[in-house]
């Protein structure tokens, strides 16, 4: 049976990109994945593969590809990117593109469904919000720790047909998917775990979230970043409730020692992604007259840290 | 000539207590040194050295001993032992006591007068606040970037006639020393530098002085956290003013690529002093019903990163 969507595009092939695309795979859609440091290792070993819990699933004889113009115009093309790379995007997406071509961004933090925006035009932009912790633990390997739920919305619209098509489409391939009716607060609502959790992992010693959560000191500060979010998401309209923040810790007890994708990335020296998670809520906020000196603190020690890290 | 303070004892010899100890000695003190990891290697070599700009200073033959009972009493003990080693002073300071020797505290932040108050009895204790840039480049040989001044005063009580013989002392020692009205004012003003210079330098990636400087976003969060350290120390009826916060950075550009002792401590694997200087002000300022948000943040990284700290 065909899908909404049945071609799919997956740009930025870490280790979101490769769990969505391959649990689309597997459910049937014909999903090509954009690669590029992995791509000799995942063609001469002939799979991709997903480790989630005690299931491994392969995916034989993928469809990866060098270059865009090799994969063409698809029904949906889902932007797992790292924002750091967002300069490639003209060049990557257009080849991509028929007509009717929707864009998923799954990207992180704020930015990105207003960049692809004025990229490609706003009808074609949905946004999505991967409520999810893995790790890319070899080359087209993911490993998921904790699945969690994707939300998908419509970029400054209310959801539509689409939305829900879309949202179908995941929920077929056992990814619990819901529809926001509105994606920009739902990022708001997911800025209330990134900010706190991918930030104080890196700036208070390269540590899991575990030992965030055991820390009094830190656990507070983890609260408080929150409800600054909470502040900023109601300067623009958005309610985050405090059921939701407690929420946030429940949620990553269980998670044990995990390393956000932003610890990760620090440690191994890749770039992290600072602006959409902690520059770009802080400048909008501010422009909205809210005041939140932790994430301001935050975003400023974490910017040095990046820009001054020694080689590891 | 003999001075008001003649015998004076030093508990502590890093950088702050060679400099201190050295130009007292060179105008005439009959000064001691209490020495641990450096005594070997400056008996063996038979000086102390003191580089201060484009002069270096010997003190041939220097006292250097390993215990206090060696010393015996003095007139004056001066504290410039870590903060992080406070539990060796009930045995370290008694055998230099005598009816009347005044025990001068030079430690960072605040708690330290408190506690040698508790310990030796209040009346003894004077406090001191060194405005220095020192750093030991060897053993038993004491760097100085930044002369700056010394600040003397009383623990709990207005200044006396000690107090202006001690200053003096130290002025004909060639350090300039300025008395204070009120200690606890002065510990504040202090703070006003060490709480964002010592802390950022190590939170934003063990960076120097001059980064923090030029960097606009946490040149910003410098002056945010001297604006917090002043709500604190209003909370205790003491104002620090506006001018005052300025003149920490007309201080610091001069200074060049300079990193504070805390950071020092930090990069060589050492303990840092982060209840003195953040943990204990918060403490105080929040029990006085001041919120200090970035504070608490920034205190609450610190004792996180010096446990967390990788070896070296």
């Amino acid at each position: 049976m065909t899908k909404p969507f049945q071609r799919v595009a997956i740009v930025g092939a870490g280790s979101i990109g490769l769990y969505y695309g391959m649990r689309l795979a597997l459910a049937g859609s014909d999903v090509r994945f954009l690669m590029r440091g992995d791509l000799d290792a995942v063609r001469s070993r002939g799979t991709l593969r997903l480790r989630d819990g005690a299931e491994t699933s392969e995916l034989k004889n993928p469809s990866v590809f060098a270059a865009p113009a090799e994969i063409g115009p698809v029904d949906l093309v889902i932007i797992t990117l790292k924002t750091t790379s967002n300069s490639h995007l003209p060049a990557l997406v257009p080849p991509l593109l028929g007509p009717e071509t929707a864009i998923l961004t799954l990207q992180n933090g704020l930015g990105s469904d207003e960049h692809l925006a004025s990229l490609f035009g706003p009808s074609r932009v949905m946004g999505g919000l991967a409520f999810i912790a893995t790790n890319r633990t070899a080359p087209g390997e993911v490993t998921c720790f904790h699945s969690g739920s994707l939300t998908v919305g419509e970029f400054a619209r209310p959801p539509s047909a689409r939305t829900h098509a879309l949202a179908g489409q995941f929920n077929e391939a056992r990814v619990k998917t819901r529809v926001a009716e509105n994606l920009d607060s739902a990022r708001w609502h997911k800025l209330a775990w990134n900010v706190p959790f991918n930030g104080l992992t890196i700036a208070a010693g390269g540590i899991s979230t575990d030992l965030v959560c055991a820390d009094p000191a830190l656990a507070a500060e983890a609260r408080a970043l929150m409800v600054e979010i909470q502040l900023g998401a109601a300067a623009f309209g958005h309610s985050i409730t405090d059921d939701f923040l407690k929420k946030q810790f429940e949620v990553t007890v269980p998670m044990g020692a995990y390393r956000p994708s932003s610890l990760v990335d620090f440690l191994a020296g890749r770039e992290v992604e600072v602006e959409p998670i902690w520059g770009e809520p802080l400048r909008r906020a501010q422009a909205a007259g809210a005041t939140l000196p932790r994430l301001a603190l935050l975003y400023a020690i974490l910017q040095s840290m990046v820009a001054h890290r020694r080689p590891v």
